[in-house]
Order: C-alpha cells, then structure tokens, then sequence
C-alpha cells in the first residue's frame, strides 16, 4: 500500500526521522500526525514545481525568520540532505539579519551549528540518514 | 567611481527603483539609506554563495512569513528579475501555509497579484524594467 | 455531488461568502484554494469536537492576537453567525490586550466595529447573509 | 478582608498555583504582580460574559498562537478545569496549525501533553488542585 | 473630580488627543477605554521612576519593532512632546533594523516621515497640541 | 590598530562579553560576526545621537517586546553598565505588558532577576567586567 505523504516526508527529513517522528507524533496526536503526511508532505511538499533544494532552503529561512529552533535543526539537515552545502545554508540565515533581526540570525546560526555536530556525530557512528 | 551596494541592489530590483528607492530613502532617513546600500546590498546580497534566483525565493519566503508586503511586492517582482518562474513563487508563498499560517500565504498571494498585474503594466507601457 | 469543505465554510462564513471566496481564491491561486476547502474546512473546520460558537471564538481570538484584520472581519461576522452576542466577541478582544498587547486589542476592537456596521447595512439592503 | 483579583485567579488555575505564584511574582517584581491581580484578574477574568469554559479555550488558541509555552502549560491545565475536555483543547490547538502555522501547534501538542502528564502525576500523588 | 489616568495621556499625546480619544474607544468599547485610562495610564504611565523622554522613546522602539504603525505615529508625536529630538527618534528607530529587521525600521521611518509632517501642519494652522 | 566595533561593544557589553563573543562568534560564524562588528557596533551603537543609557534601555525594551530572551540577559546587564538603575529597567519591562502582552513582560522580569543574579554572582567572584 502506497503512503505518498510518508514517502516525501522521508525524500526531506530522512526514512530514520520518518520512523521516530510516526511513534512521536501519534503519541502526540494522532489527527495532527495525519495532517502533517497528508497535508504538509501529501500535498505541500510532493510538489514538483520547485526543485528539492530550493524548497529545503526556503524552509531553513522561513523557521529561521519565525525563530522555530526546533524544525529549524531538523530543516537544516534535511537542506543538506537535498544537496544544499553548509556555506549555503549559513548565506540564508545571514540574510534571516536583514529581515528578521540579528537576534533571529545568532539563535539559527546556534542552532545549524548543533544540527550538524549531531550530523556528524551520527555519521561517526555509522548511522542512519542519507 | 564605485557603488557596488547599487550595482548589486540594480540587480535585484532593477535599476529604475534604485533611482526611486535612493530620492526616497533619503528623505526618510540618509543613514538607514546608507546601511541598505552599505550592510543589505554592499554585504548580504553581495555575496556569490548563493545563486540570485534562490536567494531571491528565500527573501520571498521570509518577508510573506513576517507578513510584510510592501517589501514582498518589490521581491516578488526581484524573483521574476532572477528568472523565477510565477509558479516557483506561487509554490514558495503556498509552503507559507505550513509555516506562518493561512492568513500570511492569503495575504502574499493577493501582494503577489498585484505586484505581477504591476508588472504587467509596466511592461505594456514599454516601462523601464529587466 | 458533495463537496464537504465548501458546507462546512458556508456554515460558518456564510454560503454568500462561499461564492465569492471561490472566484476570488481561484484568481490568487487555485491551489491555494483546494487546501482551504480539503484541508482547513474539510478536516479541521469539519470536526465535531468542539461547538461551532466555540470554534469560532477560537478563530477570533487567535486572529486578534496575531493582528490579521482582514480575515478578523469575516471571523468576527462568522462569530454571531454561530450565535456568539456581540458583548461575547467584545470579550475575548479586551482578553487579547493581556496576551498579545492593547496595540492588537485596539486593532481588533476598530475591526469588530467595521465589521458589525458592514453586517447591519447587509441586513438593511436585504443582504444575503444568515 | 477580600482580594478579588486571587479569587478570580484560583478559579482558572488553582488555589495552590495562586500560592505559588504570589511568592515567585514578589520575587520577580511586586507591581507586575499587582497589576495581575488587579487588571488580568480583577478586571479581564472577573468579567461573566464569557463563560470560564470558553475564556480559558480562548487563552489556549492565543497562547499556543504567540507560542508562550510557559502560561499554555499553565492554561490548558486551567482548562481542564473548568471542564474542557482533553479532545476539545486538542482540537483548539489543531486550529492553530491553520492561523499561526504547524511548528506552533507542534510546540502547543508538546507543551499539552507535558501539562496533562504533570497533572496526572499530581493527582496521583494526591496533591492540590481542583 | 480627578482623572489621573487622563491627566497622565494628556501629558504624553496632548490634551486634544485625549478628547478625540475619548470619543472615539467610548464608540469601540467603553470597558476598554477605562482599561487604557486606569490601566495603561493610571498605573504603568503614572510612575516616575522613568523620565517621560525615556519612557516615549521605549515605547517608540517596542512599536517600531512590533510593526503597530498606527500607535507609532502617536508616540512619535509623543516623544517630541516629552522633548525627544527629531534626530534621537530616527536613532532609536534606525536601531530597531538590528533587532527587529529592515523592514519594520522602513515602514517605522515611514510612519514617522508622516507623523512629523502631520505636526507641522497642525501647527502651521494654529493647531492645538503641546 | 584600531578595531571601532570591538570598542563601541566593550562599552556596552563590558570587554570580558567581547573576548568570549568572540570566539564564540567566529566558531558560529565568521561572516555574521564581522557584520556585528562593523554593522552593529562599528554604526548603529558607534552613533552619539542618543546616550549610552537611552539606548541600552531601547535595546531592552524591544528585546523585551520580541522575546528574545539570549539576548536580553545580555542588554540588562549593559543597561545597568550604562548607568540604568535595577528599577528603571524593571518600568521598561513592565511597559513591555501593554504593548506585547503579560507573557511576554513576565518572560523578560525573570530573565532580568537571573541576570541580575549572574552579575552579583560574577562580582562577588571578583570577576572581570566595568
């Protein structure tokens, strides 16, 4: 049986994070876990209109912007995961300075800095992901 | 001599609103007028790490997300410039929805309306422009 | 043939609202407009879960508080539709001053006012409407 | 001698968290704490146009909205208390994915089952409360 | 009888803004009107541990950095009262780019490009004020 | 050699918070930091318009307003460097309740008591600092 939503979901954020985030998710709440893969990744996401990577860094400035550290960690993994280099992914968060404040700016670019020391630690560890 | 913040900013917003952007910046404040065309334009968007269509989408994203539309006009605009598509931006200002809510997408899909009817306009009148 | 999201949004914005949502939300984006009618009144507006009056105090208060007027006005009509009293939505504007500033209660207050005067001059020209 | 703002307060959170509170504001600052007691509860909560049903489902959809996770905690926990059921606070915070975005209504689920799970642990440990 | 509340708002935005004032949130709301009376300016205005220069120019940078144009444009007005220099308001303002964004600093110039003029109108032709 | 950012930001966030900075700073990133340096503190604060005090109370009163809670244990402390007395800044916080909501005020009182705190701690330590 087909599971588009869930499919995409796993294309951005990973199939690992697809895993805890079903368990974490229904613990939560289950009809806003069905929103999230059928809305969000069914619909929003599995668009073709915009190549992955685009998307991906359009979201980074977007959380960045809204000041959400915690999608923002998760986010930034997956832009680079879609093949966004890390130099990259810092230009947006500095260009968040100009448009959200320098606050917004520091607390993402602390937050990058964690999401991709986990990476590596990950990787160290022959871990999941990509 | 040299003006690389309004070559830049020229770029990105086309010239003739550099015109009209610098008389009235000015009379809002020359210090602020300095540090766009100093900080914004001679810093941020100067830089060559980030391709200018991305970069243009990602100022779409933020400033639809902080609910800003008299900027949004200008960048929505700037997109286009970059050689995005109108259903690029379209999708960017859709993912808006997830993020910042329905009302900040609603409202940036109306700026975007009228800021590409503008241009439209523009064009038909054999307008200054890209 | 059904279309469940559009009842649901006449419930509450009204069927004349329906109608003219629709050809405006096609203009802007008519994907757009899909996920209003499947998503946000196909499957959380549909839910039975909390009363109608209830669920659009919510919305009131939620508008408020992050200073969208525009959709504030059609959920403010949306309010009495569902039998809230105009001293109720009054309420829940002063409770907005505590949480999100007397600036956006102010704000919220000026839209109530426009949008009831808006109502009583539908109701005097024999509007459509409830 | 009556402290009508205190009596208001305990109410929507609790006798106990009125005891708590008064200690800890008096440490923060004294006069924030009397303008709570005066305006936030003496005057806004006082008020009976609204039920306390419905006020504090109000003060859930805007906190969750601004994303103040602290005071949600504390609010879903009041509105519970006056008889919001589990599902229809649940449902509030479903309709913030649709104003505000999916990160807050993530955060505000999070900050929910925390808030419930404490609750249960108190009512376990036949403590205070309602 | 005293007022004090009024007293204080007359201080800061001017006798004649008190009037118009009054008129104008008795029409929105009266209860809300004597929270702004009793509240904002009987009790948070009323102190004098800030000096009233210092106190307009915080309000001025909370506004500015809020994005409430229409409050802004008052306490710019407020500020010179309280003798703020044209020049000390452009400063605070040119600052809340750094916290607030470039955005919110452009749109609070604007505001007070406009506010200023509307002054020297009002003075121009014997207006009332300070 | 002259460094005009580094010495603007030691008179404000006190020599010891540029050493760390710093470091800190270039490990986040090297980029954004230069942008403090000649941006935030080589223009913004290197103005003269406004004093020292005024500006640092600014500062705190939009930290404040946008809950950016990081920093604004930072500026308390600089506001008290400036001059500022522990109650001054206290009023700037308790204003922060009209214009962004009681969340928001009450988030800034408690990080302004553990600021306060942190300072005493570093001078009874004999710590560095004015």
């Amino acid at each position: 049986m087909t599971e588009p939503g869930a499919e995409v979901m796993a294309r951005f954020v990973g199939p690992e994070n697809v895993d805890r985030g079903r368990e974490y998710l229904e613990s939560l709440d289950p009809e806003f876990h069905r929103y999230i893969m059928d809305f969000v990744y069914g619909e929003i996401y599995a668009g073709d209109v915009l190549d992955a990577k685009t998307r991906a860094l359009c979201t980074v400035a977007m959380l960045a912007a809204l000041d959400q550290q915690l999608q923002l960690g998760v986010y930034v993994r997956a832009a680079r995961r879609q093949g966004a280099g890390e130099e990259e992914i810092r230009e947006v968060l500095r260009q968040v300075a100009v448009y959200a404040g320098f606050p917004s700016a520091w607390n993402a670019l602390a937050t990058m800095k964690r999401a991709l020391e986990g990476l590596a630690d990950d990787d160290a560890q022959g871990g999941s992901g990509t």
